[in-house]
């Protein structure tokens, strides 16, 4: 995560994520170590898996003080195995305390979401399908959840409301119908953005690529109709199928040649991928 | 989740998570939908789970406007079951559609908690021993996760490092020993709160008793460890057992006799309730 | 602007520009309206043009105090005369006082953006030349000033640098030429997002579009070669022609053919409307 | 703008601004730049005026990278010609990228406004009469116009409602009179606040007079009864003259003796300072 | 406190302070309450004194549920006797509870500092000295505390360092001397403000006559000295007395004759009022 | 205080406080001192008393200017003297003098209450006896009143409504009685927090010891009573008495023999400590 991003728009979240768990102080810390101590503690790997976070992880210290120095023996996107050491965190023994279960609930998280993402994507190599994620993602968790899906090998969905239409069924009949909705899209936002449109039918298809959709979302279609479709679409727009998609059941996707497939479990259902500090001690 | 928790401690976060999904509009609803129309929507089940959340879902559409009325069919604790309806929402189409996702993120994270927190707690069902949550949550949802744990028939732990002393093993070297560590911290906050402290072995556990320790993690010890170590507490201190607890493996801790277990994974690795608003139509 | 967009992104906007007025009491009004008095007070406008930000302008009252009504005689993008009423405001004299000067510096520059942008919209009628607004915004004012170019009958270029891709020269020569360019933002981002890219001579052109540029950026081009470049193109982008466009000079862009036109003028340098609160009663 | 200021009044309103422009991450510059690069970029003049805003320019960039280094060539009230370079900014070029447009959004306008304010401020040189700005501003920008209107050479009326009295018609009305108006005044605030009263005819100015104004604003007066005005008050208050004053029609106020003449213009209409970034390269 | 100050000024630090009592949830009442239920609760006085801050007190009621309702027996200012029920509180009686608290540690110390100042202004009766306040406030209760002394009879000296000018010796020797600090600050500050300067010998306050001072601050000054500082400044300038100024020192200092008496202990050392809430009880 | 205290607590409360006395800038030492110049400033005593702030006092000038430094010359916690030196700020003059009240206004609070406990908790020396706070703080203070606290030799109660449970009357009362209530409280909140009760005669407090309350706090007892309680709890509870506790009659309590005496007195009422910042020059 570049440092422009971190200031912009992780550093407000991380601090009151400090916040939430220190509303007074650390008594625990605060009793024991009336006074500064220098020490380090290592990161260590507790399960396999892929590492996304460590500026994260290393911002919280540096937040609670910038004199917190933080040496990596491994970097986002790399594959680690359980019992390696990842890094050495060097500082005030207090702030490491203090900061210890911050640090870890963003980077166990973050890396839990690439491993997923990674044991995935793997299944779609050697395709043209890329894997998408999704805006069901953790309240306030999605500036590190995106990334965390980019460094698993996934790519990125809109980002949000603001920076992507996607004309959905809701969409539609308010508009009323498919070509409607797609002009009155390119009426209000006719510059820089694509106009992606969800379809369920073949019909449906044809209508987006008449009225000129850039991307078609195949909602709920069977693998037959959604091969169908790539037909008929022919590259005039891109595709990408989309529903409940999962490490389980993605093979039966990989083969219908859209250029993409969305998955909300990435960011919603991802089990967290166990790091731990371990071997503090003075120095 | 009840009013005064949500103004002073919820509103914020949603507000904010809102903000994330809406950084300057909602381009698509804005396209289709430039004047307000009434309409509803409903929540519906996709999965059998124990459901928490409901007031903070209805919060998301009330800051976004005021004026939107959520009708329950089902309330926090419920078991619903896939299919179920379990709410109505009303109001603005344009609220319902900029609102849905960050309602359904809430909501499905919450009532996943409350669902895998409620399989574990089943399986202490007729023991003494009451199932704890940890500080393992995600950044800035603590008050969210906490709550839905409660929701599934857990307890929680402590909610953050100002409320709560817990002197682990860097603690314990840091002041010399068990017994100093105890000291220390009553001596800094000997009023309110309950001394609780990890020990890994029984000469540990003896320490801790004799400084007059109130609650006494056991950490890493074997069961059979374990089982000395509530006899040996003999109802002197209360007990609890941590790490690495899952629905998978907590069975052989239920015969112990521990009065609590602890499980980062109610918090930390959870799969979300899949939830969904269907059948939008203007009234 | 519709209650989604002013509760998620220009509420706290105006709340600070409020405060930026009223540090710590109104000592004018306070010192001579220590009681509650309902009155009401006229919106008048002093001088023709495009009237843009009516409910920004009630929002100021609003946030003052929620009793206080508005009731319009004109709205958004409708042609008013010097002498016009626009409105009536009801509610608290205080409030009517204390908030009149936030009130009407919104409204003034937003419909003075409105009014200029309308101007040279109308120099672009009857040909297929959109106009598009720019970044050029004064801080802290997008989500005002961009409604307004709307509402004066313009179009919005990207929100913000975090939802559209615009490569420029800087960007070029960083990643090695306008091909490397394009092909690095659509590994980065091959989703959603149109790739835009500037360029200064028709081999960049023939570079951008043999690359999928989506827009290209005809960026200080001789007029005839402008022609040139959108004969080339022909279709396989969009094409927008940018540079220091004003009122006084985009007669010569006419006829060249590009599909946009983008003037930072129009955000940087509108006068304002001049519009004035008359005629305060009590009632 | 000094240090204090900066830091108390300015930097939330900047990291606001960068914030509105970068949502998310600059997706433009990661695709191309996913490393970091030192080089330097010029800041060039493309229009003859007069500079103000360089400490807020530079403090654009230090908010996104404190290790950015801003080496100036000119200074805040210089005079500086087309084609002039007036800096060098020396840091990551993703800063210099990322920051370039807040920077020059906020130097733009602030030169914009000295350069209009010297404008009219030497057409005042030679008299006693003094150049003043009014509560006209930009929301949010209070902090940013105030000050550039000084470096133009211009004066500040009061910042904002806390901290002047300024009785206008609609006070005079609510408290019955001129001269109750500023008995009320002086009851409420009677230490510290010079009291203004803007009056509409000669009468008003006597009893105005009478009660001990500190201030009295001519309004909406005739040139002959502005000179009348001003012998009549002989030194007992200062006098200011007040009504859509520009460029073009100061000269008739220049012999009238007034204190002050204020301008709303200064800070609502005056176009921006055209400047530039130019000649990015790594180094 | 009129309503524009409380939504402008005082609502974000209510907000704040109800944020740093109730971090999570108000645990006791949770536990005990677990549903809404109507309530009622006396607000009675314990202590003889000068009530000021009862909007405040309601507010932070309202702030936690706006439903709640807050009849009042008495006003801001009045003289209360111990025992006598001032207000009656209307509502959830969860939301009694929780907002006791910080309800009542605003109105205790707002009443606290009405009451002593009223005891000092008391004592001021029949002289022309107005007892002022000084900036030696609580830090973020400012807004509040300068209330309470208004409401006690006292006035405001300057809010604040951005809404007076107040040479103090410091600023003096920088300049360079009394009449050259004043030079200077009318150069910066020509308008609206007054010129206010700290002298310590008569000396330094004909040289501050003679600069057009508009307040002399007589500093650490034998009463006869004021008094022949009063008789030498003769109405070309306003007083003031400063200095460790308590109720119990007063005394000397009514017959010099000053415009003004300012005292730091109004704010910094006033004992708070007793009151509390009593009788709680479900309707 | 600790720097992550510091950092997490009390950091936006001092730039609260900072941006109250500075709304726009500080206009006397603008006028007077428009560059930098290196000086230094001595912290004087001016009464007896008990040093606590220090690090606070320092991080407001830090906060205007990170490069000022202080040079302390006594440390939290000491008795100082009247015209003791306790430290020279080292800085910018500007910020020296911008800095100086705020600074203050913390510093005198703190050690004001620092004083008043220790002249307390002095009184409880040699007995078991230990003084208590209360949640009668200042609003947005307490971070530093209870610090405050502890430095003078007293012990903190609860922080807040979110980390004790303190049944009182109404709390009783909604429960049904006192054992009910208990027993609500544990069930609610099993775990880590101490229950607390407040008793008002002898038959409540056997419920209380009967139902496993840990503290009982005597409400209203007279001192009979409070020693038939000692003796009736037996070590089986932890005991409290409370209720108006000041200096003047804290002696009938201290041979009751209960655990803790707590007085709202501490942080409600104690006058400030007199200190001053003299002898500024420039460097």
């Amino acid at each position: 995560m570049n440092n422009i991003t971190m200031k912009m728009n992780a550093d407000e979240a991380i601090l009151s994520a400090l916040r939430e768990d220190i509303t007074s102080e650390d008594i625990t810390t605060n009793s024991v170590m009336p006074e500064y101590r220098l020490g380090e503690v290592d990161l260590i790997c507790k399960q396999d898996g892929i590492l996304a976070g460590l500026d994260v992880f290393k911002r919280v210290f540096e937040l609670l003080d910038p004199a917190t120095k933080v040496i990596f023996f491994a970097k986002d996107g790399d594959e680690v195995k359980a019992g390696q050491k990842l890094a050495v965190v060097h500082g005030d023994i207090r702030v490491l305390l203090s900061g210890e279960r911050t640090a870890l609930n963003y980077l166990q998280r973050m890396s839990g979401i690439a491993t997923y993402t990674r044991s995935i994507a793997k299944l779609l190599e050697g395709t043209k399908t890329k894997l998408l994620d999704t805006r069901k993602t953790t309240p306030n968790m999605r500036i590190f959840e995106k990334y965390a899906v980019r460094v698993g090998g996934g790519y990125n969905h809109r980002y949000n409301l603001s920076d992507g239409v996607l004309l959905k069924d809701n969409h539609i009949n308010a508009a009323g119908g498919v070509k409607e909705a797609i002009a009155m899209a390119k009426a209000y936002a006719p510059f820089v953005r694509k106009i992606e449109v969800e379809v369920e039918d073949l019909d449906m298809l044809k209508d987006a690529l008449e009225a000129g959709a850039d991307i078609i979302m195949l909602d709920n279609m069977t693998v037959e109709d959604m091969k169908e479709a790539v037909r008929l679409t022919a590259g005039k727009a891109e595709t990408e199928c989309s529903g409940n998609v999962t490490r389980e059941n993605v093979a039966r996707l990989v083969d219908i040649g859209v250029d993409y497939i969305s998955s909300g479990a990435l960011t919603h259902s991802s089990p967290i991928l166990d790091l731990s500090l371990k071997n503090l001690h003075a120095i």
